[in-house]
């Protein structure tokens, strides 16, 4: 019998995420004649009833795009805004999750829509997830969905500024997105050859940072550049809170801080060393634009190995990167588990290898 | 005889400025047998008698390279910083110039730059200038050097904003440079789409940007993307300026203003609006990276017309770009006149046309 | 009273067409409410009364496109393949525009666009033509809509194989476009820096090309990076021909040769050499993916500019680029002038001041 | 005892060399306080004493730059071109290493660079080596530096040819390089969303391939993209050598065929299908530019383990990338290993699911 597929995107947009669900929707369409129905705007579509059916026509073409052709939301299925309240609407969607006859909901998203998903799948729905942040936080899996792209944008960023850098005698600060994770400032730091990557993994100084553009500068080398993924943090918050205001609460952590902590932080190396500094914010820039190539084979393997689990009946499972291959990860093996860098990771290992500062002096060691 | 010329770059960089000193330098060599003598960082190379001889091994493989193979510097021969003062230095520069047995001296740069070099031929030097600015704000030149690259660099943020912005119910504001003129905001703002276009030349009102942000979702577009230029301003000051801090004085024009205006205008849409809004600060990515073919065509045409130039003993006049050729401005025509973005300019009409708001309604008729 | 158009492109793609189809159709429907209609695939649309309503969301989120939403052929109106036979269908054409009530008909297109767009208005109807072509080699304009991001193409292009060239010691050869003239080749070339450029408007001589290479190579450059225009010819046929097979006739001039002149030359330049070499075809790639700013804001100011000829009735012209602004050039002073590259052309200039070998000693001089 | 290594690139060049010699030298001049010694062009540096020696300052600014530093050669220590012979210079090499009292030699490169590195291992030198190439076809490590870049490239070009493609009514044939293997036609095949992808692994038939097109010409698309691996053979040879010439011999498997195999092929399609057919051949721009972030990742990781390597004493080794860490593969387990796409590997997989034409009806199920 034709089994009946929903698929939906939550959370925070990341390029790759139309590669997925074309790859799923090909897949699932042409090698099984399974009916695809795609969700609106995360879960509020499966609570409204706003659908797609995806076909070959509407999975034409969508390789290459940014963002998500089934649009994206952050709202959660048991709290849910509806007409001036905050409303559990778990059961209008376990409803409407039968009404379409589906076999399976497929829940493209970061560490909050694995949190939902889970809860779903706790009501008896068949659920499985596909790994998708630019974060990369998301336990369970190598890789996700949208981390290559983003860390490809930001390292571009530092490129470009390593160019104009050289022809003043500035400190450049470069914030990049992560939520409360390093991996992206990390990564990108160590691929644009940063001189100081600050991440939360690591609280920093503020006078061993300083300290470490002095000792550029008095090795003749007249700029700096500074990597901060927006989580960062000192060690001390007085240091640089008491020269700004408070830090604004309830942030959603995965947004550009713009006003916080990087402008305070810029404004204290301009003090304690003397130079320049300029900020550079990159905000939703690094959701933007065409996946790369190793995004778009990511999303395509998981994709399509996506309609094998449905046919399978694989259920209740993210559907990860393992090495060159997938594997079915349990949900509840995965939700609550945010990934952080391990202090000795090898992107740790080789920002020391080649004279990184990380902020801190034990952690450079 | 052989003649001697003297190469410097001055002011915030920009990219093509290596493909112009790579031109003036091949040419004057090649084509003239002349002395080609580099003055790093600017004004003070000159002062200090820090120089490099440019020859054709180091004027190699420099032509796709961003920043300036010179460095440069804001700071001005008559009131130059030296051991804790500032000191008139031009008689030092004329000495140094004679020093070194100069026919000319060539000075790349802008608005800054000229009026510099201006007071360098009005003491007897042989003067000539190459326009360079991201901003493209130097009268007496069709365009300059660097802008079409930085134009570049902000019409791709608009494009990969663009992608994001489809999948979130969102306004996104970016700032862009151009000192205090409207060119690159519009430029981009135009080549990218842009939703609404805030530029110094039109003083928008906050009331008419919010109402067609809304009118856009009405009209089932759920995100507005702003361009803004970093010298924008409100008609009235205090709509936005009571919910922030005053604006910092004293800031050089041409650098990104951080946690200014741009970020005080966000928050005010905001709260109009009730959507939420994203900022992303280009900062100094729009100064970075290899030169678009446009600018590397331009600034090798431009230095190898100087080249020209100084053979022929053509002084005191800027290198402007005119039609596909050159011609030879008077400084004392240029200098002092910015150029501002005209109401009735092309780039105008061309937004009105496709309906974008320039944030007053008069200025869209 | 409601004015009607109609629109097409025709010839080979360029990029920036969607952006042109926009301008006109948001500024025509936008400011003037007037009807807008586009015709598919070149003139066999407007036989066929093929046709597309444009309207604001056919016309949303097509600037960035590389190609033409309307689709386009090669196919002459006057010599149409119809049922396996070759018609002339301009009268069916010119019955199809007024039984579409259009007050005119907007032609996007080159060259050959343009002969058969002035073929019409000589049957009566009011055309107006809008210059496009990567080639730049139509008379009449400053420049054409494509060109600037073929150049951009090619010019990455070459950057890309100046940074494995140093690696190994070869010649790399380069073919781009141009039809039969040297824009896009000279063009790219000066701003990549190529070593040898060979475009139509110069025959080169072997023997002088082979021994600037070895010049190079006896200075200690291990290796020459040579762009060669498709249409490129030598001096001698014979100094080539020889060597492989005759050149095939009829080939149309806007596409890449592939097996002919390029092959042989790289062959020929190794056998005079003793060099290995290796050959790029960049073919198509010029004609694809985004415009970049400068081909946005050309085509949108253009495509804006062309609303306001059918507000004012106009025709008989085409919307010319000229400095900032455009123009309107009459077709009878275009058609069949082709617009070759002047010996004494600033990038010619350009090209020798960095000491480009162009093929033959005579014009670098 | 201050440790002395020797490092060298061989082989075609891939983009990423110059960040893994940069954190080699990096991390064994910094951590470890080691004299690193760069060989010019391969062996061949190593036979005639070219050396440089890596410090700090020609370490810095290399990270983002394609090439190599040290230039590279294809040629072999065992059959060497030295004064019109061909020699066996082993020796002269064994000699030199212990004249510069190395206590290990690194080399950089793909199979042949293994082959010969394992030779001097047998001579008794302490080798380790680091797995470069942009065919990812070396054994034992999951991947190697350079392919990432290579797979962006040819990504990118699919890209274009897409946007192209709409337009035209054609078959559009892009030749990828990739030795004997089909990794970078897969994988940019799959990445691209190519129509057809012809491997090396699966000999493909020309009327299967022929019948797919026409398949989509009939069901409404007017045009194929077909990515052709440069070692990708028809199964039955005679079907496209007899319109051609012979295939060339001995020619070097990574490199353009320019007149070969993928012309004929585009022919053959041509005269099947009825449609034209357009060539691109990407040569070397597939080694050029500078390296992605994943790449320099990749690259630094790799460079800075193999500092602690030598500082371990573990000789006789590839750094071999495993995950996200690196292993030590032994030498004579990788020697002779060609990996190739087997025929069950995700990237097939994934091609399947979204109905690409494999060139083979039996590779497809």
């Amino acid at each position: 019998m034709t089994k009946a597929v929903g698929v939906l995107t939550a959370g925070g947009d990341s390029p790759g995420l139309n590669a997925a669900i074309r790859a799923l929707g090909k897949a699932a369409i042409g090698k099984y004649g399974m009916n695809v129905i795609g969700f609106r705007d995360g879960f509020r579509g499966l609570v409204e009833n706003r659908i797609i059916r995806l076909n070959r026509d509407n999975l034409s073409g969508i390789l290459t795009m940014g963002g998500t052709m089934l649009g994206t939301s952050r709202e959660k299925p048991h709290r849910m805004p509806v007409g001036g309240k905050t409303l559990d609407m778990t059961d209008v969607i376990v409803e409407n999750y039968h009404k379409h006859h589906l076999d399976a909901l497929v829940c493209i998203g970061g560490g909050g829509t694995h949190k939902n998903a889970f809860r779903l799948l706790e009501k008896g729905l068949n659920i499985i997830t596909l790994p998708k942040t630019i974060d990369n936080d998301l336990a369970g899996t190598d890789t996700t969905i949208g981390f290559d792209t983003a860390l490809g944008i930001a390292t571009e960023a530092i490129d470009r500024l390593h160019s104009t850098a050289h022809s003043h005698h500035r400190i450049i600060v470069l914030e990049v997105m992560g939520h409360n994770t390093g991996w992206l400032a990390l990564g990108s730091g160590v691929a644009g050859g940063a001189d100081v990557i600050l991440i939360p993994e690591i609280p920093y100084e503020v006078g061993y940072v300083s300290d470490s553009i002095l000792r550029r500068s008095r090795g003749g080398k007249n700029f700096s550049i500074i990597v901060v993924a927006e989580g960062a943090q000192p060690r001390d918050p007085d240091e640089i809170a008491a020269k700004g205001k408070k830090q604004q609460n309830g942030r959603d952590g995965s947004e550009p801080s713009g006003d916080g902590h990087t402008m305070r932080l810029a404004r204290e190396l301009e003090e304690r060393t003397g130079l320049e500094s300029r900020v550079t914010i990159l905000g939703h820039l690094q959701r933007g634009g065409a996946p790369t190539a190793y995004d778009r084979l990511l999303a395509t393997r998981i994709g399509n190995a996506c309609a094998d689990f449905v046919r399978e009946g694989q259920y209740g499972v993210m559907v990860a990167a393992r090495g060159e291959d997938v594997e079915a990860v349990p949900l509840k093996d995965i939700v609550g588990n945010r990934k952080s860098v391990p202090l000795d990771h090898p992107w740790i290992q080789s920002a020391r290898g080649v004279g990184t500062c990380l902020g801190d002096e034990k952690a450079e060691r």
